[in-house]
C-alpha cells in the first residue's frame, strides 16, 4: 500500500477498492462484498443505509450542481439495492466567503430534487472552515429506506446465472464530459448535459412488473466497465459484453477520441446496469424505454458460462479483448 | 442575511441558526423545533436519524482524534435524542498526500470507539481531492438508532414543566481547550484532555432507572450557554442558572481568564445537559456519579416561573444577569 493517499485512492478503480478493503473494511467489521447500501436487519425488515460525499469540481454543471448531484446519487445507490429512498441528511462544510446566493441556489435545487424524487431531507449539519480549506462547498448525505421484499441480496450477485441479460438505460459518460467542460471551460459545439438525476421511479416500474431482476448497480465513478468487474469478482459465471450495443452520444464520442477518455470508463449519474433473467429482456427494454430516463436503454450483453473473473468485450472491430479494472483515475471529482 | 459565508455561520452560535433557519429548514421543509435528530416514523416505532461533519483542526489532540470525535458525536446525538444507537456510516473527504498512517490510526480509533459504543460502522465513501483543496481529511458521520418508547419528544422540550431541575455531567470546556492548545502548540504546565466520550451508556442508566427525564442534549458547538438559550427559546417556563455550581477544572479556568474565553460557551464532546422532574435530582445524579464519565456531575439550575426567552445566570459574585447568545463564534474548527 503506498505511503500517503493519492487521487487515485478515490477514483472508483482498483486502487480505491484496495484502500477501501484494507483500511475500512477490515477494521469496520464491513460485511462483503461491498454493496451500494449497507442492509441492517429491523424488526421483520431490512432498511438499506447508505452515504456518500460530493466534492464535485465546479459546483455548477450543464445538467445540475452539487446539490441535485448530492441528492440523485443517494437516491440512486438506495434504489440500486432494492431499497425504497425515503430520506435523506445532508452534511454541509463550506469554505468561508462562499456567497450566499450559491448556498442559497444549491439547496433549492436539493429541495427540487427531493420533492421529484419523493424523498425527504429530514436534517443536516453545518461546517464552516477557513478560506483556502476545502474548495467551496462539500456536501454529504446519507439515506434510508426500506427494502422491497425479496431483493434482500440483489447487491451481492448471488441471484445471477448463466443467461441472464445485461441491460443499461442510455449513453455512456454525459455526466463526466459535462463536468469535465464546466470546469475547463471548453465550448462544445453540441452541449454535453449531465444526465444527473434520480432513478428511483424508473426502478420501481421494473421492480413492480417483473421478479426477475437479479442484479442492479448505478453506474458512478469509474463508469460501466468499473461495475462489470466487481461483479465478475462476485459472481460464478461469466459475463460478455458487445461494445457495438452500448449507446454512446455523439458529442460523448467525438470528445473521447480528442481526450483519449474511454466512456465505459467515465462516470454517469443517472445510468444503471441491471441485470435481467432470460426472457424478460424485452419486457424490461420496454419498460425502461417507456421511461424519459430509459428512452434510449439497449441490451447490451450476457452472463456466460465460464468464470475467470473477468469482462469479455466483443468490440466493435469484430475481435474479443478483456475490459480490464483500471487502477487510478481518468478523471478526479467528477462527483 | 450576509451576502457570503463566514466562519459564524458553523459557529453553534445565533448565525448559525439564523443560516440553518433561513436557507435550509424552509426549503427542505425540516420541522421545528430543530433537534439532534430527526425522528422517522417507521411501521409503528420511531428511527431516529442523524448526520454531523467532522472538521477539527488539528487531527489529533488530547484525549482523542478526529475518528473518535466523529463517532463519539454522532452516538451522542442519537442518545441525547432517546435513541439506542445502533448503525453508523462514515464519509471520508481525504486531501491528497495524507500519509497512510494517519488515516489508518484514525480508523482504528473509529473502530475502537464503536465498539465501545456498541455501534456498528456499516457502509461508508471515500473522496480524495487535490492537494490544497481540503485540510487534510474531513469525516462525516450519520447514525440510526430506534427510540427508546415514550422518549419521541424529549428534544423539543415539551416534557419540562416548572420545578424541574438542571444537571450536567461533569466541567465544562475541556475539549475546546484541547484542540486549542494542540492547535496552537501550547504547553499547558497541567494538562487539558479532551473529554470526547460516547455517552449512550451512561444515559442508558439514567433512562432504565427513571422515566423522570424530561430533556437532554449535548453540549457540544457553543457550550451549556447555546444550548440553554435554545431551550429557553423552545419553552414557556423560564430557566435559572447557578454560576457557582456549575464545575470547570482549575486548568480550563486558568487559561479561560488568561485568553479571554467563557467556559460556558465551550464546547464539549463529552457533557450534556440533563432536565428531570422535581425530587428525581438526587437519584439522577447518584447514577451519573457511578459512571465514570459522571463523576463529578452537578446540579446547576432549575425551571421556573416566568418565560422571558433568557437564561438567567446566578453569577458567583451574588448578581443575576443574562446569560445571552453569542452571535458568532469564539473557536472555529473545534469539533
Amino acid at each position: 500500500m503506498n505511503d500517503f493517499v493519492t487521487l487515485n485512492h478515490g477514483s472508483g478503480g482498483k486502487q480505491s477498492q484496495d484502500l477501501i478493503k484494507n483500511v475500512f473494511v477490515k477494521r469496520f467489521g464491513i460485511i462483503e462484498p461491498l454493496t451500494d447500501s449497507a442492509l441492517v436487519w429491523d424488526s421483520g425488515k431490512y432498511l438499506a443505509f447508505t452515504t456518500d460525499a460530493y466534492v464535485v469540481d465546479p459546483l455548477y454543471f450543464p445538467g445540475g450542481n452539487i446539490g441535485k448531484l448530492a441528492v440523485c446519487g443517494t437516491v440512486n445507490d438506495l434504489a440500486v439495492s432494492g431499497a425504497i429512498p425515503m430520506y435523506l441528511t445532508a452534511s454541509f462544510i463550506i469554505e468561508e466567503g462562499l456567497p450566499m446566493k450559491d448556498l442559497i441556489q444549491i439547496t433549492e435545487s436539493m429541495a427540487d430534487e427531493a420533492l421529484n424524487a419523493k424523498v425527504k431531507i429530514v436534517t443536516g449539519d453545518t461546517k464552516v472552515v477557513e478560506r483556502g480549506k476545502c474548495d467551496k462547498l462539500f456536501i454529504t448525505t446519507s439515506g434510508t429506506g426500506f427494502m422491497n421484499t425479496g431483493l434482500e441480496h440483489i447487491s451481492t450477485g448471488e441471484r445471477i446465472i448463466k443467461g441472464d441479460k445485461l441491460i443499461i438505460n442510455g449513453p455512456l459518460g454525459n455526466h463526466a464530459i459535462a463536468v469535465l467542460g464546466a470546469r475547463n471551460r471548453l465550448s462544445f459545439s453540441t452541449p454535453v448535459v449531465s444526465d444527473c438525476a434520480s432513478l428511483n421511479h424508473i426502478i420501481k416500474k421494473v421492480l413492480d412488473r417483473t421478479e426477475e431482476v437479479h442484479f442492479m448497480r448505478d453506474l458512478t465513478r469509474g463508469g460501466l466497465a468499473s461495475v462489470l468487474n466487481e461483479l465478475a469478482s462476485m459472481i460464478k459465471p461469466g459475463i460478455t459484453v458487445d461494445e457495438a450495443s452500448i449507446p454512446v452520444d455523439d458529442p460523448v464520442k467525438g470528445l473521447c477520441e480528442m481526450l483519449g477518455f474511454d466512456p465505459l470508463y467515465l462516470a454517469n449519474e443517472g445510468k444503471f446496469l441491471i441485470v435481467v433473467g432470460k426472457g424478460e429482456e424485452d419486457k424490461v427494454l420496454e419498460i425502461l424505454r417507456s421511461d424519459p430516463l430509459g428512452e434510449k436503454s439497449e441490451i447490451i450483453g450476457d452472463i456466460v458460462q465460464g468464470k475467470n473473473n473477468r469482462v469479455i468485450l466483443n468490440t466493435i472491430a469484430g475481435g474479443r479483448r478483456i475490459l480490464d479494472n483500471l487502477s487510478g483515475i481518468q478523471l478526479p471529482r467528477i462527483c
